[in-house]
């Protein structure tokens, strides 16, 4: 049976659910993958699929647990309200919330977006913070941080603090194009050069309306192969988000951390260095697991 | 029964069908609009649709018939080869192709764009020979013209000829946005102040994926009424587009006529407005039977 320092931590967000047990140490006991996000859930659900599908399967059923992500959104178990920006670890902690008996949400962060409009975020605050406490030095400097996915965040982040950040929706974008449009293509395997061309077509991330239609006039009149279509638009919209969108934050950005998977960050990287930004890429998932082990440290 | 002077004129899109019969003065004598688009045909059932449900309905089947549109794409009914920009209404009149006896269609045009891909377009280009037909002195000056719609048209007319253009896929961005995205919104009444919120928040038109993410955030964390959030996405789109788009024919555009549906050519004449452009609208109606009453007289 485990005993009482270990715990179980979770990270679960609108498409997906990942949840791991740790020891005393810190040190990953057991993992849990589910395509279970909140987003899918009937209202008053989570607490259920919590003890069901997490608690019982990986026999941590009495042990503490720390869960960040949508889970405590409106759509998720319960409604943790936001921390506005600048927030830094111990703003998280003492933050948190109870939704049962030894089960703690990390809360979300708003900040007042570039944009004119306030911007949130819930997940990735924790990710970010595992990431400034993977290496002490880190929560000394000033760093540009970028999330990628469906709802992409650009973050800017001083002394250890999340202070300003900027939602992109260039993964819904492209998802939305390869679904449904007139440009909709199936997925096809890795075409570096189409990518690059899309890179090259996003010019300075504006018309992008225009930019977007010769993806498809590049195949119909101009000969390129038909099954180009989803690099160049990824390239295309990955291009146009790297060239406008770390401006909005006001912040030189000499380098990026991209956290998050492998391939996407490999594709950022590749649109940041076509800028002449270099980038440097941590996983996601090690990422999000620091930050609860952190968090749950705190309190 | 009809004289011989009398015939048939046809606007034939990818959702749309309209058809007039004309007498010998030009005027119409009947009118069909039908939503038997060519993207809804099979394989060679072009031919049959007209016969039945144009021809015989209009007691036009004797008649001279002239088309335009998609029905001249491997999608209609004879594929007619584009004609390269510059182009003229001479040189449309030479191009049209015969689907049957007596039925002939307009070439659409292709055109090097100014995105480092051929651009083209099948229909835009006999409402633009009609708008300049309808006053012989248009035909002496230079003209930006904008066609508002699903695949919007930025055309840039000389002497008398389209030189230059540039596709948008501002409509079908907005309609993907409003059915399957995160922002999905039902069709909502006119709402002026977001509508005008949005062409605000467009900026210059980059940064599109970050900018769109806004319509979500100023909702469900700014306070903004949710009946709102088409009527913004709407203006921040088209303002983006109107942003950046006129800009890429590196033409100067101290006016910009507005060839289309007069609900869309408003918002566009306020998008044009906001950035200090004065605009001018003509019906796309009027606009394509001028076209193609104009081409039917040059041979």
């Amino acid at each position: 049976m485990p005993g009482p320092a270990r715990r179980l931590v979770c990270d679960w967000g609108t498409t997906h659910l990942r949840a791991w047990t740790l020891d005393a140490a810190g040190e990953v006991i057991a993992r849990l993958d589910l395509p279970r996000g909140v987003g899918g859930l009937a209202p008053g659900e989570a607490e259920r699929v919590f003890h069901a599908e997490v608690q019982i399967p990986l026999g941590a059923a009495g042990l503490p647990a720390l869960l960040c992500g949508m889970v405590g959104s409106t759509l998720g178990w319960r409604t943790v309200p936001y921390l506005a920006c600048p927030a830094g670890a111990e703003d998280l902690a003492a933050g948190m919330a109870e939704a049962a008996p030894g089960v703690r949400i990390v809360p979300g962060l708003r900040g007042e977006g570039p944009l004119g409009a306030p911007d949130v975020m819930r997940g990735e605050e924790t990710q970010i913070l595992g990431w400034l406490a993977m290496d002490p030095a880190r929560g000394l400097g000033d760093h540009v941080l970028c999330l990628p996915g469906t709802h992409a965040k650009w973050v800017q982040v001083s002394q250890g603090r999340i202070v300003r950040f900027v939602t992109a929706m260039t993964g819904e974008l492209f998802a939305l194009l390869m679904t449904h449009s007139v440009l909709r293509a199936g997925v096809q395997p890795d075409d570096r050069a189409a990518f690059a061309a899309g890179l090259a077509a996003a010019g300075d991330g504006d018309a992008l309306a225009a930019r977007l239609f010769t993806a498809r006039s590049r195949v119909v009149a101009g000969g390129a192969p038909a099954d180009s279509t989803a690099a160049f638009v990824s390239g295309l919209l990955i291009g146009a988000e790297v060239a406008a969108v770390p401006a909005l934050l006001g912040a030189s950005a000499p380098k990026v951390t991209l956290l998050g998977e492998a391939r996407l960050c490999g594709l950022y990287a590749q649109a940041l260095t076509h800028h002449q930004i270099s980038a440097e890429i941590c996983d996601g998932e090690a990422a999000v697991l620091a930050g609860l082990a952190q968090l749950g440290d705190i309190r």
